[in-house]
């Protein structure tokens, strides 16, 4: 089973440049998680949604790199159940005539 | 061969919280089924279209996991010619700034 | 090298049905296209989609797989550097809430 | 890690038709580049959007083909930590009711 999560656009403190210190820009989230579904063990999506969201406003992270290596840490912990997944973070806004992300993936064995 | 139903919208009765038991909510189908094609025996994707949306009125299922799989059984039982499918349900409105979905392949082998 | 020709859309008679026959309905065309690229051999986009457009308009399939398996013949003969192609059609208006296609695939080996 | 510039857009003279080699015409750029992560050598996409819209602006293009072949020579050379790339370049407005592009691969070993 896949839960895919996608577009999820928020606003958050977000990278090195001196106005990125200042000024909150909208990031846009998408999210692949691949799980072995049996019986009762379904991850429950706004839960992931909040989880991420979170982590981005407390940490304010000065690098892509790094908020998506954390982040990748703390959804597999919290979710054991976990088998693989791809995590994208956009900046749709931060050069004028492109969006640029980044992304990584993750599995198990 | 491979067909594809994309963004098929309609509204239904789907998931666990209480305002979703009595309110249908927009969903979105995308399906994708691979088979050998030959002769006669082609998948007429009208007939496809219609047993979805028939099976999720009907069933008006609490989980996305419990639709999928039963989507899943029904259309491969039902075509006995498909090798494979991937079948993806969207809610779009569930979460404010998101869209939530979840996903399952099937194969023959 | 791959040639991506994306959303070619044009009006076509095509279709079992009774109207399908009389009245021309939209079509979109996706087709990736790998060669091996070296000197001169490179592929003319221009004439490929051309190629398409009359193939369609002159043949008026009955049936979208007859048309996929057609044109693919059609092109890899014309194009004989061709390594492996991809050809999608979709139908955006023969269904009113869903977007259906239908797709395959062809390799030199 | 896996950087991602999506629909760098941008007017620049390319092709081999007379009035492309007068009138600057829209591209759109995507690339996808793979590399190891690991302490100080991230890669700064603002650096790789402007070697993409120089080298092409200064090199005026005739071939898409060359465009693809030269860029992703230059990107690679400059950048010894990429493992792999994908670069597709898009020209949305040269045929009228399709978008035509181009892409190519490049790894590492």
């Amino acid at each position: 089973m896949t839960i895919h999560i996608e577009q999820l656009t928020f606003e958050t403190i977000i990278g090195l440049l001196d106005f990125e210190r200042i000024t909150p820009q909208r990031v846009i989230v998408n999210l692949e998680i691949d799980y072995h579904y049996e019986g009762e063990n379904f991850i429950n999506y706004a839960e992931v949604i909040a989880l991420i969201q979170e982590d981005m406003h407390e940490k304010r992270y000065l690098l892509l790199e790094t908020a998506i290596h954390d982040l990748i840490e703390k959804i597999t912990t919290t979710y054991g159940q976990i088998e693989s997944l791809l995590l994208k973070i956009t900046k749709p806004n931060i050069i004028k005539n492109a969006h640029v992300s980044l992304s990584s993936g993750w599995s198990k064995k």
